[in-house]
């Protein structure tokens, strides 16, 4: 570990800003001295990017699918010293932590294959009439390309899965976008590790010096720098609303505005229908518990929001709920600073007026150690105060008793976008309520029965991304291979002679790509 | 033609605030008087969009498609009248009308085959498996699902194919989006006609009221209204840089920013390689003069840029060009704001130091119609003078002079995004320029190869967009069944029951649709 940015392959620390990583569990600074990225060093590793790009953007599949397997395998050939720069710098177990890299490396082959196979591409080929009249019908081919240089901000919650080599970057690089990673200070250690394995990776696939660089920060400065800079073309973020935002306005205030896909806050509503809550009341208190507390509620689709309807059946829900999430251990949370924001958040919330604290684990707890906590409000008090509605991340949650169907139905109308939305209801019992189910629908992007929201399978068929400010752009998924339409366009060619077309679009399908021709999709050549 | 907005299905008029269309044929105002909406009617505009959007986003493709026909129908059964009052409004010739009419009628019945066939939600199915370990796994299904309320500009320069019931508003409504169109000023009148036909239609076929509104304005305000209303969630522009700009600015200023697809200015650059030039002089001249006055230059994709190697062919070339283009008949433009626009960039262009004006129509023309203009400039005096970038919407292009082939490079690399790039040359040659036409891919949604970039077919393989400041958002195109995609985002549901899912994702496939099952393509039932 050496505390420098990667600028393309070079390490490089020309700056006279340093910083150290925190472990939360010692609750003491890590040993390495990292040195925040120069505007030089920025400039230079766009520069880089751009250059890289001319000939990245046009690297077939498969070779794009070596480079990110190769990742991958280098990942894993870090071993323990990964894992133990993981874990020392986000207090996180190490199942956590192997978890997580199974997750990260599983991502990156995913996309391997996905560009391997090569279909992703959605080549469309409309071949010409010449004969027709009044006009000839030109012949249109069509295909995607990538964006251009794509800086990616590391999630603090997912050291590795939304991190330096994580989904976006995966996505990223699989598009043929080179990839600015503008590092978390929070895990800067496993940053460079992981950075270490990427640079390796493009350097014994061949890759152009430039299609990855990897950059330090404590403060704001080297990501508004990078989000302000002409030579990048696309943003990923995962982190606060406050952060998201920040990027959204900058990138949209630019002379050439680019897209920025943020994914933001969330508090994940939860209806509990009367017969189930009826019916599971103890075992919906005890899954419920685990979830709000699970990964100390470090998780963005963490259910913060339960909403039933008002009775002395929700209130022994309230009260088994209590009872349950007392009996948790607490747990260590990121870093100082993000238990500071828990524990303000919380406070800001349970001084409202008329909120209730129905379970606040009470014993002594370790320095960086969050308590878990459960609030209750009624449903007039949170249609009116907004401050409720905001998420605090963290092992909490507000269970919101709703007079009736109709003030359920107009929570979920006022509540900003969302992640998730979940339904508990018995069976039959879900048909009832269309309408909550359709004014839930119109603020989420992901529907959930009768599960938990926290969980987000890596599948074609998942979508993590909603309204705003779930995300700035609820047109794409930030999980799954369509999150690489993000980093895409689609362009054509119009009577482009065969030979000099990419191969995804020649006569021939030289790749045996599946692609639509005269409106049927096929394998065949023309 | 009443003059009056349509709030949802309902005439009103209870502005004070009046405008006329005008004749740049006859220089003179219409008859009608157009009563502007107030923001009472643009709030209650969009808050039936709002309520209407609660059907209308689960309504069938069928029945989508029945409205779409039927708003087909409706336009050509305004028969005359709409040809008429489209030719007192814009100044442009029957044929041209009719024309637009026919790919307006197209438009829409594309969309509704789209719809109707249903395959376009992208139906994806990760079935469970509830024994995996260490967790199971969910069953996750998604689909496209709608956004919300949109709101159309009509376009000046297609006062049918994009404006009121254009391509915008048809993939709009395809999509499960109630469309609220700020009509053009300058055929407002057309505009109403085509409103009517649309209310008609779906008065006809059952749609919620509020499904579509027409509001006419005479400035900026009524349009500010409606980008800035939280009910609306996407927009939809054809237009100025200035204008789609402001729009894009409005939108992502909003506590909830909206996406805004603006298809702005392009100059549309041409390339004529050295051989070609050589071989085909004069027939290039001819058929580009053309392609420049083709209805009167106010095309988004005028080729307002010739690019060439200096020399005595080039010379030859530039001259030709001028020959030919004088011997073409001037023509109308569509409203004195318009050649007013034309006359005042031109003369800002043809002042700029060391550019040639090299052909001028010279003889008198009529009022409101326009002198065809081709200047040149050497590649040096082009590179540093953004000025000479700009658009001059109207029958005008700048032939530019290139030292050799690195400095041809440069100036494509420097220009802005662009709709089209098109390349002219000879049998072969065009492998000899690799890397012009690397550059020119990276400033371009669509190259053409020894065409002209006039003409956009509509067909799945058509890109109309670009970088910007071609459009505002290059991952999308404003052309073609694609440009459904623009109004729609992925919407997942986890562990839902079968019976309460939407048809495309039920394991029966009622609908019989291509669906991604299990990472297989397929039409099969699950």
């Amino acid at each position: 570990m050496t505390g420098k940015n990667y600028i393309g392959n070079k390490l490089s620390a020309r700056g006279s800003k340093t910083f150290r990583t925190f472990n939360p569990q010692t609750n003491s600074e890590n040993d390495t001295v990292f040195t925040e990225a120069t505007t030089d060093e920025i400039d230079e590793a766009v520069s880089l990017a751009s250059e890289a790009f001319k000939t990245y953007c046009n690297i077939s599949g498969e070779i794009k699918a070596n480079f990110l397997n190769a990742i991958a395998d280098n990942i894993m050939d870090l071993g323990d010293t990964l894992i133990k720069t993981y874990c020392s710098e986000s207090g996180l177990p190490e199942g956590r932590a192997k978890g997580e890299r199974g997750r990260t490396v599983g991502q990156l082959q995913m996309f391997a294959n996905l560009v391997k196979e090569g279909s992703w591409v959605e080549a469309s080929i409309d071949t010409g009439i010449p004969e027709r009249e009044p006009a000839p019908k030109p012949d249109l081919r069509k295909m995607h390309i990538p964006l251009g240089p794509v800086v990616v901000f590391g999630a603090s919650n997912f050291p590795l899965a939304y991190s330096t080599a994580g989904g976006d970057t995966a996505a990223a690089l699989a598009a043929g976008c080179p990839v600015l990673v503008k590092s978390h200070p929070m895990h800067a250690g496993t940053g460079e590790l992981v950075a270490s394995a990427i640079v390796k990776a493009a350097q014994k696939t061949g890759m152009p010096n430039g299609v990855f660089s990897n950059l330090n920060s404590s403060g704001i400065e080297v990501g508004e720098q990078l989000v302000k800079h002409s030579g990048v073309k696309a943003v990923g973020f995962t982190g606060s609303i406050r952060g998201g935002r920040a990027l959204y306005d900058l990138a949209s205030q630019r002379e050439e505005p680019i897209p920025v896909f943020a994914e933001m806050g969330s508090i994940n509503p939860v209806i509990i229908l009367p017969e189930a809550l009826q019916s599971r009341n103890e075992s919906l208190a005890k899954t419920y518990a685990s979830s709000i507390t699970l990964g100390t509620g470090q998780f963005c689709t963490n259910p913060g929001l339960i909403l039933g309807i008002k009775g002395e059946i929700l209130s022994a829900f309230i009260q088994n709920l209590s009872n349950e999430i007392v009996k948790i251990e607490p747990s260590c949370m990121l870093h100082p600073n993000i238990i500071g924001a828990y524990e303000n958040n919380k406070q800001k919330a349970i001084t409202q007026q008329n909120i209730s604290v129905v379970a606040d684990y009470e014993s002594d707890v370790q320095t960086n150690y969050a308590r878990q906590t459960v609030t209750t409000v009624e449903g007039e008090t949170f249609l009116n105060n907004s401050t409720l509605h905001q998420e605090v991340f963290g092992p909490y949650s507000l269970v919101v008793q709703c007079e009736d169907t109709n003030q359920l139905e107009q929570i979920i109308t006022k509540l900003e976008g969302q992640l998730t939305g979940t339904l508990i209801a018995e069976d039959g019992e879900a048909k009832n309520y269309s309408q909550i189910v359709s004014a839930l629908q119109n603020r989420v992007g992901r529907l959930i029965y009768n599960g938990v929201p926290t969980g987000v399978e890596v599948c074609p068929s998942m979508t993590h991304g909603g309204p705003y400010p779930a995300s700035t752009d609820s047109r794409f998924t930030a999980v799954g291979i369509q999150s690489i339409k993000r980093w895409v366009r689609p362009f054509s060619y119009q009577d482009w002679p065969n030979e000099l077309l990419p191969d995804a679009l020649k006569n021939e399908n030289p790749l045996g790509i599946s692609r639509l021709v005269n409106n049927i999709q096929t394998r065949e050549e023309i």
